[in-house]
């Protein structure tokens, strides 16, 4: 459906002419994120400028039931930002402020537009740390962050999103404009709407401004990397290192397929012989860090390390770090069709994940390549197709992801660790969730969104 | 209303006779919680033994339209296990397992009336830590804690319970078991329904299992303690320390009433020529806590401190820390009626809040001193009434809590930090959300409690 001329005029009066798109050309170039395979063509892309026209927009859509999907960079991994059904994406990138940084109190007050990379180089200038760091965070948006409750290479010392938002101002879908939590570290007046809103995917409520909670930024930070046999001795290496009471701020790994790829795009002389490399860091003062780091390198070589080594300096600490940060795009030079995917088990559970996913690609004959972070569990598969036109493949891979989430939810784990649900993970939403709790999710949704206008198709449907 | 003797009958065939209560005696025992001025006698008091009794209790509340209020131990300081409107107070405390402690996987799963000592304990001892310390801590349960998300003494460097909650077993009002999160740092498949049902008060869902996370216990823990001439230079004091790069984790203060009050009661030996006392701490690597404290203990004497101790054994910071521990009693014992109240405001702005709180305190007449937590701008005025049955100072004093919620949140800040809304709260609770947000809260009460039997008149009401 296309909208009449009588709402665009509307939209135009709310935003102003230019901000209002609905040309072909530029429709087109807003009916895909980042995901593959999945593409639908909005009837307007819509750019508004603050809190108050976010209101009036969402109060027309509400009132003339059109679908508005919020979007930011676009840099959504599960088509949570695709307009499955039409109507306005409503791109939220003007909201580009950085309104406050306080080392006084700990926290930024941000509109969502600003990238995860900005607002974490805003907060470094004064000395302090936004600790989370997903994959996409010199692309993606705080508001997308937020929408998915993103994850990153820091989770088991240092959580994820969700962990850092203080207060949020949101539109509801029918255009009243809330302000949960605020500058507090503790406040529970009410339910926790600023936790509720965040991981929503969009599908509750606009976001349109952001505080978050900063740390001070840690004096050093090391890294190192070891090389296994095998996946199961890293994953009991990392069991060991947190035995021994440290909690590391990264823990990567990449298995035989990662290394590999990566080796052969990047030429950093990895060992391609190894069956898995884990590559480790930990920040805070010099001497707690270098203590850490020896036990770490120790604990590797008591589970049968090949090889362990420490960075000496920032530069070969970069170097190392680029092996884990280039597996996709290396990965993504194997064939013409990649696709990442996202879930998690208990960290004791990772390597019998791997092996599991192992054991299914090559029961639905696709490559699929993994890495990940071992120590939250979180891990991502990634199936590389040679031809991205070559349909019976496609349903290949499908079938092996499908048959990847339920072992995650047959091993204690889930069917998406950060990168979220979206249209993408849907299907897969009942046998993580129960019916119950899924009847649950559609009754808190219509609870915000009388109408359905909100991010249709995702998450509450 | 009585509950006519068919229910009692198919809840004692529920629960067994023996954990079906109705003697007046035996009612009146659940009649309040630890608020004063709080008290509602409940038609029965059932005491289930696990997650299927209660769903079928519920799902018979929900279909008879009979209140339920889920208790813990009590010890709710907002009037939130009060059965305001008659009907079942069930008792959680049957439920007291701790199921598994997982050095592993940083984990504990447990039953709701475990604790919160218990569980800390238990963890303890396998090398653990539990990080929220609510000050009731050997009394609650941690279902009470999920229940309030409840804080304490380490929130800012620790956060809150919150923080800690990986996933939980429910009990929808309707009769639905629901399981949300899991063992897992990272999962965003759906709402975030576990922090959702964190904090709301048992207004929601009853909880009947909870996983939380731990992390390895620190080291070291060191204790320290300043006098300042005023809670200003206290404030700066803190604000210092933290502009250093350090989070300490235990930041607590005393104003001069209290300092007075715990002097006259357990004799440590205070300077009660302080306008103002702090209590500092860490705990990490011995070198990293050692040097944390020569920074605290700097930074206060750079603000003015008069006299600042650094305890050289754990008897001697067993020592300072009982004189924030004993705030409570002490000040009990001044008067006939003790009202603690919770707010929370930005933390720079918490000494111009004690200064209100004082102003505030002599236009209506009534006493109140201050301790609370400087690190997160969590304070706990306490009014301290000589005559339980003068109601005219009752009113004074329920005047003069109006005014410092009033004054929290022109500050910036909240009507409850951690103790939760309850009853006594709710009254103000449209002040701090608005018309709107109250609105939506209703709304998401009833998507999850259709009957509306779920501790009614409070949250959500």
């Amino acid at each position: 459906m296309a909208l009449d001329t009588a709402i665009l005029d509307r939209l135009r009066e709310i935003v102003g002419s230019e901000h209002v798109r609905v040309a072909p050309g530029e429709l087109a170039a807003f009916a895909r994120d980042a995901t593959p395979l999945f593409h639908a063509v909005p009837d307007a892309v819509v750019h508004p400028a603050d809190t108050a026209q976010v209101s009036r927009i969402l109060a027309l859509a509400t009132a003339e039931k059109i679908p508005v999907v919020p979007r930011g960079a676009g840099s959504n991994l599960c088509a949570g930002a695709v307009a499955l059904r039409g109507g306005i994406v409503l791109v939220l990138t003007r909201l580009n402020r950085i309104l406050e940084v306080s080392a006084d109190e700990l926290l930024a007050r941000v509109e969502p537009g600003v990238s995860t990379a900005a607002l974490a180089d805003a907060v470094d200038a004064v000395g302090l740390l936004y600790p989370p760091d997903p994959g996409s965070r010199t692309v993606a948006t705080i508001g997308g962050n937020v929408a998915t409750s993103a994850g990153g290479l820091r989770g088991l010392k240092y959580g994820v999103t969700r962990n850092y938002v203080l207060g949020l101002t949101a539109v509801l879908p029918t255009g009243e404009v809330i302000r949960t939590g605020g500058r507090l570290w503790k406040d529970v007046a009410g339910y926790d709407l600023t936790r509720l809103l965040t991981g929503s995917e969009g599908t509750l409520a606009v976001i349109t401004e952001v505080t978050v909670a900063l740390l001070p930024k840690p004096a050093t930070t090391r890294t190192g990397l070891a090389y296994f046999p095998d996946l199961a001795a890293a994953g009991r290496a990392v069991s060991r290192v947190l035995h021994g009471g440290v909690v590391p701020a990264t823990l990567e790994f990449l298995d035989r397929r990662c290394i590999d790829a990566v080796e052969r795009y990047a030429h950093l002389g990895l060992r391609t012989d190894a069956g898995a490399l884990l590559l480790f860091g930990d920040d805070g003062d010099e001497s707690t860090v270098d203590a850490h780091l020896r036990h770490i390198a120790e604990a590797c070589t008591a589970e049968g390390a090949v090889e362990v080594t420490t960075a000496s300096d920032a530069a070969q600490a970069e170097a190392l770090l680029t092996a884990r940060r280039c597996s996709l795009p290396a990965l993504s030079r194997l064939g013409a069709l990649t696709i990442l995917e996202d879930a998690s088990v208990p960290r004791p559970r990772l390597a019998e994940m791997v092996e599991r996913i192992d054991a299914i690609a090559e029961k639905h004959r696709v490559t699929v390549a993994t890495f990940g972070h071992a120590g939250d569990g979180n891990l991502h598969p990634t199936c590389v197709l040679p031809d991205a036109r070559d349909t019976d493949a496609i349903a290949r891979a499908e079938a092996a992801f499908a048959d990847i989430f339920a072992a995650a939810i047959e091993l204690g784990g889930t069917i998406t660790g950060e990168h979220g649900v979206g249209s993408a993970k849907l299907p897969h939403l009942a046998a993580r969730l129960g019916g119950d709790q899924l009847a649950l999710l559609r009754r808190i949704k219509a609870a915000f969104d009388p109408a359905g206008i909100l991010n249709p198709g995702k998450l509450g449907s």
